[in-house]
């Protein structure tokens, strides 16, 4: 039996998360399910795209990942599976949020849309896919079911990516980067990664969030910093991330979700 | 060795939840628990009662119920354990809280009171039933128990109701109905059913929750209707609640659990 | 396999405690992990000391703890590994939190540095050890791993313990007592046992917290109590808990974690 990985928005006031869960241990008695996490930010596919694309160097490697941030549940976006090339599944709708992770476990191997209705829940709700399309087939992927059988084959070029890249690149000593998450500590993670930033501990860089440009150090962890002070830190999914020691970055600078910045080295 | 779904009132900001996953798995190793949601608002036994009675359409036909939502610790109120028609198990205080979930499973076969000290944890504490009694009760059963074992045979005819149905009829084309839970965006859910309501999509009813007659339209999804529209929509527990489109229907027209509302089709 | 019990502060919102489950799963398949509790209030290290000695009571006799309060994080202090008398293996950092319920468990039977980088994961970050250090031994250890393979042995007596002990004991008819928890209802966890108090249901105590003396009455339960009344309650940890039924005595007495009352029998 595979582990299922499982990550949504649902959070955890509400019982949807168990329902899913008891869906799938009804399917796949015995299966281990484990949480990624529930909080992603309410219908921000991108954020989803992320933890889940990160999430792929921890878990197992023969894990189906179910992921549900949908905002388009109930309109004609597809419900979908897909296998990467390492052998990991995928389930979970067809808005960009699977794609870098399938990407980060070797490519996409095969693809198909969720059309078979035997593997569905009846009657299936307008608003809960997550219960009675993705969480079924995620479930019975664990049990050994073959892809294929989920439904109709789809062309991977034809499935959507995220919108804006997660990952944005130097442009020699320049880089506009996206505001991809803010933790309740007002920390914001950015669009780069901590390794090819070509920087040391301890360089004095230029950000502009469209006021003007401040010095930023960068620095190994918090405790590098003095109190106040601003600072770019490797965070824990080896991004850079926008902090003020014992402060709040995002309120401090006005950042939120998609904030773009510049940073200069 | 049966998988157990867990309903609670403790939240997840202690160690209650954690204590009792212990106990159990001391007693049942390897055993698979289901949190369906530790997040019922606190000492709401119909609120509980119905999303319990709502998870047994989703839940493992052999699973055992562990509900604990119990204003009456440490006072007279019995804890008790039921075997349903269908097979499956329920634990709880004998509050109203598993009777509409056993109904749902085909009714009760058997009830018996936990009096047997031998499946307590000592000392048993009086406000912590949940780790002391119903946990490893739950456990046991899981285990493979006979019910009998835990205590003295009642007749189930004895077992408390909820207070008030968490069901509501159709009196010709007018309903009576209760606010049985509120969600964190103010969509009220409501005391009757999707099935039997005979509506269809677009219909106009009449609402009236104590200020006078209102139109509201039924519609499939939240997407089928205007910004601002006062809706009534079938939710996840396949019930219809009120809600309005993008807006918080709790606070626009004052609603809170228990809230009666009329319905006029 | 061993159970793991999992505690730390990481809170739910982020993807920190999903990780480091992954990252056991990976290591140890079909492990089961009880989460005792993620909400330990941040970097507070003697109420997760507390937490964690008061679980050992109900947790399996094999588990392995996993314990994660790390505000010493990337700095000298030692991550390591402990076996208890009973045969309990702990894991996590040298600052106090583990000790607590280690004696609980019957001792300190060996202790060890977690020096051995083959069961890090690589590269290890300077701020999230939970997942690159400590969830992957505690996932060793399950799986059956010798805790002298993790790294060099070190003398029990080396281990840092709490800064302050988290029981206090009377002296004749007094105590002085810390505030060691504050739960979201404003009742005050006390560092004195239920046990040893030599107290009768019933019994008029004197309460002082800093301001004078005020009188409180030792009940079995809030049931007990009058609206508004001061109370000294056992609590699920069987402790002592300063409380005000249907009040908030956090607020009513200005407690904050770690206060200092005095309580005169």
């Amino acid at each position: 039996m595979r582990p299922i990985c499982f990550l949504s928005d649902f959070g955890l006031a509400d019982d949807f998360v168990g329902t899913c869960k008891g869906v799938m241990v009804r399917i796949a008695p015995g299966v281990s399910v484990i949480d990624l996490t529930h909080e992603v930010p309410g219908f921000q596919v991108e954020s989803g795209a992320e933890i889940l694309q990160h999430a792929t160097r921890y878990m197992p490697e023969d894990a189906v990942y179910l992921a549900v941030v949908d905002p388009g549940v109930g309109t004609g976006r597809r419900p979908v599976a897909l296998r990467s090339r390492s052998g990991a599944l995928l389930v979970g709708p067809d808005n960009g949020l699977l794609v870098p992770a399938a990407e980060s476990l070797g490519g996409i191997a095969e693809a198909v849309q969720l059309t078979n209705a035997r593997y569905h829940l009846h009657p299936v709700s307008s608003t809960f896919h997550g219960r009675d399309i993705f969480a079924p087939a995620a479930a019975h992927l664990a049990a050994g079911l073959e892809l294929g059988e989920l439904g109709e084959r789809i062309a991977p070029g034809s499935l959507s990516r995220p919108e804006s890249p997660i990952e944005d690149e130097w442009s020699g000593d320049e880089v506009s980067a996206r505001v991809i998450d803010l933790d309740r500590f007002g920390n914001a993670r950015l669009s780069i990664k901590q390794e090819g930033c070509a920087l040391e501990y301890g360089d004095e860089l230029t950000l502009d969030t469209g006021d003007g440009d401040m010095a930023i150090r960068y620095v190994e962890t918090f405790g590098a910093a003095k109190p106040g002070e601003l600072i770019l830190v490797p965070d824990s999914h080896w991004r850079l991330s926008i902090a003020i020691n014992k402060g709040n970055a995002a309120q401090a600078l006005g950042l939120r979700l998609g904030s773009r910045v510049r940073l200069r080295r």
